[in-house]
């Protein structure tokens, strides 16, 4: 039956099995690459396979968009505030679509990740979003044994996968954050980041050199900190610098959650936002909209990212041929009183 | 072989199949009481079962804990700031035991939150962990046909389901806080709060209302207002109250997202938190800590229960004849600057 079809509809994975008189699971073993199959069962499947002339990426597919309709998003740490707002655009999307969504948690901690990875292949999720907590090392493993589509969020693809990914260009609103200090007199104008080697890192640092280029004025690396997200680096790292001999008039904080350990430092000293030195931070949150002053941010649209990280996810299900895609979006400064002290306020 | 074998090893669902002739899916949906099986069918696999000696209970936990080894936590809404402790908890938990933890946001929605509970179900999850959107009657039906364990966390439990459950004591919290209010001489004390429904709410307001009494004093219902956590509600209930003829002098505000809004209303009127006004949260979230002044809040340990779910969760699989069990924990008043005003500072 499957040979006098052949001309007038797909080949599935049934057919190659029937055909090489094996089970249905042990075709889909071969089809779908998995490590834990014989040399000789390889051989009889694919030759029925070639046979019919059957076409392995479409059989995957089928395979993979049988009847689970769930994507599961990897999420590097739910203490985050941001994270929901990545997970109510995938789920949005996902809802529209008729597909359900899982989530897992890192708690920030990269040997997570791949575990969660696992439990999501384990679970037979149709495709997997990746919001990891490091570059993705720790999972590239995983991910390259994985047969899913998987979809990238905000960090660089571990080497060699062929995953989607939605980048944020956080070096331009970084760019407008510091222009606005330099602008009005701030020279001091101090960084405290993430790993460099973290693309959001890395983006946001490259920006901030930038503006200082386009005023034709040089950076002092004494005043760059990175090395971390966590606000325990924050608070120390902003308490060293405000305590410096020559203390920053403004401080950028290269996160949202580094900006709780930063409050605390200035706290800590008794200084004032908006009086004693300019604040910028990154990303809108309950913190930086209700703090008194507001605070000034460089933001993005998150839910959007996740919604076009689902999208993309589901389109790889759906639709033939579909190439691994890179989307870009914005991120933009927002000034709030925080950015209104002039840099001779505490001098 | 199932009758020879009888003495020597427990009897498998397997071995009533067999016995009862009937396939090994509705063996085990007799013997785990699914709702979609005949009379006849029922009858049959219980009379083999009977004749076999087999044990219900530990064949319905073999089914359940056969392979997956992953908990299902349904969350009402990650936009919550202290829905990640509770997962951190649960989580913690879990991977200490070797399980595997998933999640499903319901966006708030009490909808999805029964869409969400059919994922985990067609999933096939251990057991599922319940912190719903409201009072869980749209889980109800779904939870009531489910043969997974659950544990319910800060929610009444739907009627007629045998869950395990993780109670909040708010009642003694609010007390507390409530009393601290009244001893510094505020006698215009609000209430604004979710929708009385939900336990956690009618505990607080119990507690605002057994201060009134311990202090001999009249409560006035006119500044108590429920209806909703979100933070819309609180800035328009805020708002009602600080403008009314006689304003309250303090505050209290029975919910972390509703305190969002409430913040907003207090901007909007220019009026000064700790000045103007004693203002009384619940929940620590990073805009209790930070807030300059800092706000005063009723607390809880929401990491812990999460702990104690995940372990009620997996002490159901795990081990034999457990009874379903109610935990309680405290909630407790934290003193913070935003209460430190006095009672005539804006009279």
């Amino acid at each position: 039956m499957a040979v006098s079809d052949k001309t007038s509809r797909h080949v599935t994975v049934k057919d190659v099995a029937e055909a090489a008189n094996v089970a249905l699971s042990s075709a889909s073993r071969v089809l779908t690459d998995h490590p834990n199959v014989s040399e000789g069962m390889r051989q009889r499947v694919l030759a029925a396979a070639e046979r019919l002339g059957y076409e392995p990426d479409l059989v995957a597919r089928t395979l993979r968009t049988g009847n689970s309709r769930t994507l599961g998003f990897l999420v590097a740490d739910l203490d985050n505030p941001i994270s929901s707002s990545f997970i109510r655009g995938a789920e949005d999307s996902a809802r529209a679509r008729g597909y359900g969504l899982l989530l897992t948690n890192s708690e920030g901690d990269p040997a997570h990740d791949a575990e969660n990875l696992q439990l999501f292949l384990r679970r037979r999720v149709d495709a997997i979003i990746l919001l990891t907590s490091d570059s993705g090392s720790e999972v590239e493993g995983v991910l390259e044994s994985s047969t899913v589509p998987a979809v990238v969020l905000d960090r660089d693809l571990p080497s060699g996968s062929s995953a989607s990914s939605v980048f944020f260009d956080h070096a331009n609103g970084m760019h407008e954050a510091t222009g606005h200090l330099l602008e009005r007199g701030h020279r001091q104008v101090a960084f405290v980041g993430g790993p460099e080697e973290l693309r959001p890192v890395s983006d946001r640092l490259a920006g901030y050199v930038r503006a200082f280029q386009d005023h034709d004025l040089l950076v002092d690396r004494s005043l760059i900190s990175t090395g971390s997200l966590r606000p325990a680096f924050g608070r120390t790292e902003a308490r060293r610098l405000l305590e410096s001999d020559t203390p920053p008039t403004a401080l950028i904080v290269g996160g949202n959650q580094l900006l709780n350990g930063v409050l605390e430092a200035i706290h800590d000293l008794d200084l004032r936002v908006g009086e004693d030195l300019a604040l910028v931070s990154c990303d809108d949150v309950d913190l930086t909209r209700l703090y008194q002053p507001s605070i000034s941010s460089v933001v993005r649209d998150v839910y959007k990212s996740g919604q076009i990280a689902a999208e993309l996810a589901i389109e790889q299900l759906t639709e033939d041929d579909v190439p691994v895609r890179t989307v870009l979006l914005p991120t933009w400064f927002v000034a709030r009183d925080s950015t209104a002290v002039m840099p001779t306020a505490r001098l």
